[in-house]
């Protein structure tokens, strides 16, 4: 992606993390915010901790990403925080850019960088898009790709990587109007919400429905909530845990200033509870950066439906012609400009004028006005069309922590059946998959030995195999002379939610059956729960 | 993806395209084999060329990226080409690496490139996936995602782009055995083929079915033969004319020195025909330089069913000890090596032996070996194991433009209906999408407005949208005024091959009625054969 459009989106100046260094050792850096965490983690394992102690130490460690450079430094200060493993001090905190560099074309002229986020192709294409919605608001555009952030410290398995696969939905609304449509199908769902309040004062989150949420104002919009609510339902379907799953609103620190609200959800698994995603009700910022940049209007012009009538502003006819004679070949153009301009800087000229002249700036050139040549009158427009920046919500999910997420959720140990057990017996693995989540659908097994070798079995199997294969069905064989036991329990271990076992009685039906096994199948796919899991 | 990886793949040392750079403007290169075709391209249009020009001239063009550096600076000699704009001398061909460089990590000390296909990533899971397999050959690993090349000229819409779609699978043989168990389901697909003799003889491509072309030697192996048939049937399958794709061999002097076999499926456009798959045999190439370069065995270990006897020269008994007691502290190190030497070099050693002395390098050190040290005798020795490195069967899939190209083939102008229609009727554009590759399967229309405002219609849909949502099939809405003609006819220029109507008869049935056509277009679309576009 080019510099331009990174310049543009704020990626290039502000999408940094602070580092620290050991003075000593410059090959040892740490995140400052990570190393925070670490530092008031291992104070709140302290056992003779007061509950003052408690609240500041939690509250310090929630803020970890929010602090400001300043903060942080003033926060290591305090807490005496050295370099983990040889205590030499640290260097003030000091940002880096993670973001990838790469030269593009053969001449190297063209800066480029790895794409952040999938978000600003979005972005790049809304006008395009909001054409292919027939010029109607609002819309959703979906993506899903890699990203590219040069982490500072990768670490925790599949939750920290340089690379890592993101799926992200910009939905456009008009900002006035964040209600949506479909809310009223979801608002009784019950969330377990953790407000911003709730984590400065170190409290526990709360459960309540997303229409109370709304309607308390805890969320901000209806839009918002509702994409709270199906990411909620998209977690459990996958086969997430719901007891497991909490959504944590963005403290208004760690919230950039363009942004209304924030939540991320959180899963809960080895490394405490882990934001997976997050949905962000980000304003107009990002397409009025990119308008402001590439110098487009994004504007949308909603025609309305009766016209209001308002008082503005305006030059009089005699003095757009004075204006147009004064400044020459230049006087259309600052006619123009000054007819375009918003009410508020009309306003402000007008001051001016009252108190002297005033400059405006046209295509690079300075114009000075003067009170005699700008005369302005208050008069009733009717407006027929409301221009404006549509906002955006913004859910962007984080695929391969979800999915490690969902490993550990769905994993348990099989207890021995009966407390006399053989003690030599292997406790045996079970990845309970959702049938939508597992990446074998079903097992196919022979009863034995005598089945798989049986000619009729062949037959019927090459047939049922192209069944599946038409259903979209991803299986796998096991045709192995382990016990039919043994092999039930190693697939359970390899997350294959379905078994199908050819037995004698099997091979006595024709290919009809199997074809209904096929349409019965098919039903399960479409309406399986996940499985239970402990 | 690290240096070291693509250092070991062949990448970073050979990944480059020739450039030629005009010598008065450094801001004018062109990749010089396309450059060449171009030239020979125009040559081909001369009004009064002889047979034997049209040969020669299309040999060169058929041959522009197979040639060397040497040669392409001879052949620009020849036909004294010249930069195209300005007419300017050109440089000599020089190679320019196509990966994108990045720095990995805040130090900056790891070098990374963007990958340049999706295979290397696959080779380096090599083993992972065969344990996946149940240590099983053959098997196959497919994987889709972005590569990055740096073009040195990004042209022609969606066929030269610097980042683009690649879908590869890379399916792992036995080398000595590369018949394939389902080759006989498409041994008699008849294939438009353009084998390499053809083209360098300036001959037509012939058909040909896939059976006879195994047979006669033309394609290389079976396996190479299913893939080039699957191939076909899946670009039939998405909507390509048949009369439009033709597979073509590389030439000799075109294919990686290793490689087999190799051919590409062309699809016939407004580019010409443009290579849009490659389905290439590399042999064992891979596995062996990235085995050599991590130092671990990448070797299959086939248990043989019946143990093969062979003769082979080994070490005797007292000279192994002889071996260990000469070499002190490395006696056990060079003892070892020897044990393992393949039988051709050990019959290396045992020539120089008797001439004189031989060295072996173990661990950086030489040692000479005597012939009174070392000696060797012939034994027989039971071989229960056979040990290969799997050959490698390549079908890479350029999806960005199989798609440019999909959407040519199914592009097509509707005509006027009648000789007398108006003349200022639009000439309306139709995209004949197979259900399988439609964005949207399928576009509700209600038979007016009478309907579109109905109470019955508005239930009716909201019941009916969730079945398809369920279904998996995406769908529009097109419930404006225009007539119900004029909205197939547009429908028609999206691609949407579907429409359901709403009428008033549809409004007197009930929700069962609809799920029928539920089921309805479930087995449509299971069984949907591309629409006939001419």
């Amino acid at each position: 992606m080019q510099h331009s459009v990174l310049k543009a989106s704020g990626h290039v100046d502000r999408f940094n993390d602070f580092m620290v260094k050991d003075v000593n050792d410059e090959s040892k850096f740490f995140r400052a915010d990570k190393l925070l965490e670490d530092v008031m983690d291992e104070k709140l394992k302290a056992a003779d901790l007061t509950e003052a102690q408690r609240v500041e130490y939690t509250s310090v460690r929630n803020q970890a990403d929010a602090y400001s450079q300043q903060e942080l430094h003033q926060i290591f200060q305090k807490y005496k925080i050295k370099s983990p493993e040889t205590g030499n001090d640290l260097s003030e905190p000091y940002e880096f850019n993670l973001m990838f560099p790469t030269p593009i074309g053969p001449g190297g002229y063209l800066q480029g960088y790895l794409r952040p986020e999938t978000a600003q192709g979005i972005f790049l294409n809304y006008k395009f898009c909001l054409e292919q919605n027939s010029n109607r608001l609002p819309f959703g555009v979906a993506q899903v790709g890699r990203s590219f952030r040069n982490e500072i410290a990768p670490r925790a398995g599949l939750t920290r990587q340089r690379e890592f696969t993101q799926a992200e939905i910009e939905y456009f609304v008009n900002p006035k109007n964040k209600a949506h449509p479909k809310f009223k199908m979801v608002k009784d769902t019950v969330l377990t919400l953790f407000h911003s309040d709730a984590q400065l004062s170190a409290q526990e989150p709360v459960k309540m429905t997303a229409g109370d949420a709304v309607g308390q104002g805890l969320i901000n919009n209806e839009t918002l909530a509702f994409f709270i609510v199906r990411t909620y339902q998209f977690l459990l379907h996958i086969g997430l845990d719901k007891e497991f799953v909490r959504f944590r609103q963005h403290l208004p620190t760690e919230m950039a200033h363009y942004a209304c609200d924030c939540w991320d959800a959180e899963i809960f698994g080895s490394y405490g509870w882990l934001e997976c995603v997050g949905i962000a009700d980000r304003s107009a910022f990002d397409l009025n950066a990119h308008a402001r940049a590439a110098k487009c209007d994004l504007q949308y012009k909603e025609s309305l439906e009766k016209p209001i009538e308002r008082e503005v502003l305006a030059l009089t006819k005699k003095s757009g012609v004075d204006i147009m004679k004064a400044f020459k070949k230049d006087g259309r153009a600052v006619k123009e400009f000054i007819e375009k301009l918003p009410q508020e800087e009309i306003e402000c000229i007008v001051k001016q004028l009252e108190a002297g002249t005033a400059d405006v700036q046209v295509d690079g050139s300075s114009f000075t006005l003067t009170k005699e040549l700008a005369v302005f009158e208050r008069k009733m427009e009717k407006q027929t069309v409301n221009a404006f920046t549509p906002g955006v919500i913004e859910p962007s999910f984080g695929i391969d922590r979800i999915f490690a997420s969902l490993l550990e959720h769905v994993y348990y140990a099989r207890p021995k059946e009966e407390p006399g057990d053989d003690k030599d017996k292997q406790t045996r693995g079970v990845l309970a998959f959702a049938p939508s989540s597992a990446p074998y659908k079903c097992v196919i097994l022979p009863l034995d030995q005598r089945i798989a070798r049986d000619e009729r079995y062949l037959t019927m199997m090459d047939a049922f195999q192209v069944q599946l294969v038409e259903l979209g069905l991803s299986f796998t064989l096991d045709e192995s002379n382990a016990t039919i036991g043994k092999r039930y329990s190693r697939n359970d271990e390899l997350g294959i939610p379905y078994a199908i076992t050819f037995d004698f009685d099997t091979l006595e039906k024709d290919l009809e059956d199997l074809a209904n096994t096929k349409v019965e199948l098919l039903k399960q796919f479409f309406q399986a729960e996940p499985p239970k899991t402990k």
